[in-house]
């Protein structure tokens, strides 16, 4: 996943912290620090805009989560010896769901937007055949509309938008605009500079 | 937005009135004086099919209801300044949202399926853009399909149906039958005489 | 509907059983057995995956379940007069929701995914209509994929898989595999000897 991004990290830390305390507020990092009793392996959560904390369903999994933001409603569910990791920077917004029975991984800085659904795995085996789950990657910076489902084996490259209520079967190329069901791209986004 | 109807007023506050108390009972209006405690600025609310109060997400705007319906799990969002209108004879099914981050306008008696999604705004700012809100306007009389999605800066004409699960992205005529992902024109609606 | 399946009765049962053990354990059979006080025409149930009871709104119809799994979230709303039918060996994913008000019949060892809508009915009249309320069958052994829909009249036949977030409008010939927006068939599946 590409890891590339403009400017210090530091101030860019400093910044984070500075635009989540005035956009979460008190409570969301108080419900933040909650919600790390149920995920150890995170880095400064938020939990914004209401007071339902997100629901982790960890069978056995590992959940490694930065500096993120999660709204009311957020269910992450992770299979026995499976992987889910979140990005710096990225918020998961009202009641998106992510379930890995392998691996979902997103990058830095994603917006994934209200009632998203990724699955790394159709969670029923055709008959005859072994359930199949197959690695979902999300890359940097990549903003996902409202009630998009993201399916297994998907990669979307960095930069990336998907329009709301698409059904990303395949793999999306980094700066590509998608839509649809199937999601088809529909324009490219020019690199900024 | 039309508001030509035809008949009588006050008899059609009757009929409505009467049809309300056949259908939402003495239970649906107390809810729905309760509701009215969080929407100070509405008439008759009648909370239908179950308990739950719908949530009313005000932060800031304003919102005005009409004699309305509501089922359980609506939620209502109206950011800073938005406007969020809903005309007299409507009503809201089963889980459905309006996010208004400028104004979403919602004529009369139309009928908005469970599960629908109402967004004046992608909710997040492309890079170096600031955040889009586009008006929605949903003319009287259109009847909106479960679980459709209707996006910013589209008007949908009166008396018009859009199709289940469809993804509204551009402006509906009066009078059309739309359906698909984006929604497309399948047909006309002949004007009743 | 189909009721063929391979194998001796009692040896099927049993083997069902205990999966069920396995998989759902004591307390989704504990809980099974306080769903079972809702649902009195029912078989083995388990409640999986969570401690939420299904909800079942019956207004006065007739819901017949066999031995079959519940997840959280599923809701059965039975129309006065209508028939909910469920096969043995049946599962209901997450938030299915099913909507009868006239019939829906589902067969054995089906897998309805989460999210899944079933209506037979667009439960609101055309104007100067009645109400349309046609029944929906889905046959033996169909697999819905999450958050697909299946509407009013259709008959999806044994075998069939619906694609994630298909909305399925017209009958469905028996192991086809459909998908989209309207749901098309996009292949056969052979018959496994």
């Amino acid at each position: 996943m590409q890891r590339a991004w403009p400017g210090n990290r530091t101030a860019r830390v400093r910044g984070r912290i500075a635009h989540r305390l005035r956009t979460g507020g008190i409570r969301g990092h108080l419900l933040g620090l909650l919600l790390k009793l149920k995920l150890p392996r995170s880095g400064v959560l938020v939990v914004m805009a209401g007071w339902r904390l997100p629901e982790i369903d960890d069978r056995g999994g590992r959940i490694d989560v930065g500096d993120c933001g999660f709204f009311p409603g957020v269910r992450l569910e992770c299979w026995r010896d499976a992987v889910i990791r979140i990005g710096s920077g990225s918020y998961l917004n009202r009641n998106t769901e992510i379930v890995a029975a392998a691996s979902v991984d997103i990058g830095r800085d994603c917006k994934i937007g209200r009632d998203v659904l990724v699955m790394d795995t159709d969670q029923h085996a055709l008959p005859g055949r072994p359930l199949e789950a197959r690695p979902v990657v999300i890359e940097d910076r990549v903003w996902i509309g409202a009630r998009a489902i993201v399916l297994k084996g998907v990669r979307i490259g960095h930069d990336s938008v998907v329009g709301a209520g698409s059904i990303v079967t395949r793999s999306v190329p980094p700066r590509s605009v998608v839509a649809g069901q199937p999601a088809r791209v529909i324009r490219s986004i020019e690199a900024q500079s």
